[in-house]
């Protein structure tokens, strides 16, 4: 049986910190090419992707839900149901690749996770996702050790730079452009997104609009 | 023979972004617990630490040389000269620890190196020294890279979130908080730094001042 990942993603006004360099549209677009990327990674690593959408959404050859409470509300009654191993990853990991996501199938661990910069959970790998309570926002990675802890399930923490980074800002770009390998480079590169080297630090500058 | 760990470290008037948080005394003992957190996992992976400082300066059990010049031109001097197998690894990466040196060290390739974010060059490890040309500051790893190719060396991309963790900014303190396992985390907590959530994040606060 592969191993069922659930995306959570927003395919309506996404990623409103960008709104300075991207209009609404590019907007939705960009996050479409991040969720691209991650489905590549996770079906590369030979999972199964289950899109957990904020609104009705149809994606090529996935299964999608609609969530419609929050997002922990929706996860904790999904989870139980869920009949093998579950990988919950997020949507706006363009740097995500087939190796990483195996270094966490791979984990001789009750789960393994990886922590986002900012004390977030941007990757999770449930062998029994039915004990798991979902807890994001505010400091989740620390709250899911927690968790695991109280169920008394052994956690390994995957050390990954392409997992850990969650694009939010203008500056999380610069990683988008320097590493990845995908459609969210792709689509930046087309609408005119360039690294520009600046006092010694590398930034990024859209054609006709500083970033 | 073991692999020998240049490390460059200023030990004057160091991390001036977070000045708004520390003093120069506490900069100074910060930057310190860093690198006291850096020589830890380069020798708990076998690495022997040679330390090159922008002034005269003193570390137990450590050689030391001053680097008078710039970073580039001292590297680029000393590096020819090394016998063998050389790490160049900066000084503020306080989640350093051994198990990700090994995974550089244990690199098929002629050149392993992990990127900091932003496009730096946080760790970098060289089978032949003497045929490298450090390239640092504006956009480095993608320069190193090219430097590679130049020579036609094969090059490995560790990733690792905690090697891609340097730390400058005062946010950079919540990762440290987080995931800091040594010297440079309890530093921190000796000086009252704490972590809160708000509006569903973690930052970081120092006791009587907001971070």
């Amino acid at each position: 049986m592969t191993v069922r990942a659930l995306i959570p993603f927003k395919p309506v006004n996404p990623k409103s910190r960008l709104s300075g360099v991207m209009n609404r549209e590019e907007r939705e677009a960009f996050a479409r090419a991040m969720l691209d990327d991650v489905v590549a990674a996770i079906r590369g690593a030979g999972c199964t992707p289950l899109i957990l959408s904020t609104v009705p959404f149809r994606y090529p050859g996935a299964e999608t839900l609609v969530n419609a409470g929050g997002l922990n509300e929706s996860l904790n009654e999904i989870l139980p149901g869920l009949p093998g191993a579950t990988l919950i990853i997020m949507s706006d990991l363009p740097l995500a690749i087939p190796e990483t996501i195996t270094r966490m199938l791979t984990t001789g661990a009750n789960i393994s996770v990886v922590p986002g910069r900012g004390g977030g959970t941007n990757a999770i790998f449930l062998k029994n996702p039915a004990r798991f309570r979902a807890d994001y926002y505010g400091g989740s990675f620390l709250k899911h050790l927690t968790v695991a802890e109280e169920f008394g399930a052994t956690v390994e923490v995957i050390d990954s730079f392409r997992l850990s980074t969650d694009v939010d800002e203008v500056e999380d770009l610069v990683e988008v452009l320097i590493h990845g390998r995908g459609k969210s480079r792709e689509y930046l590169a087309s609408l005119g997104f360039a690294l520009v080297a600046e006092n010694g630090r590398v930034k990024v500058e859209r054609a006709g609009m500083r970033g």
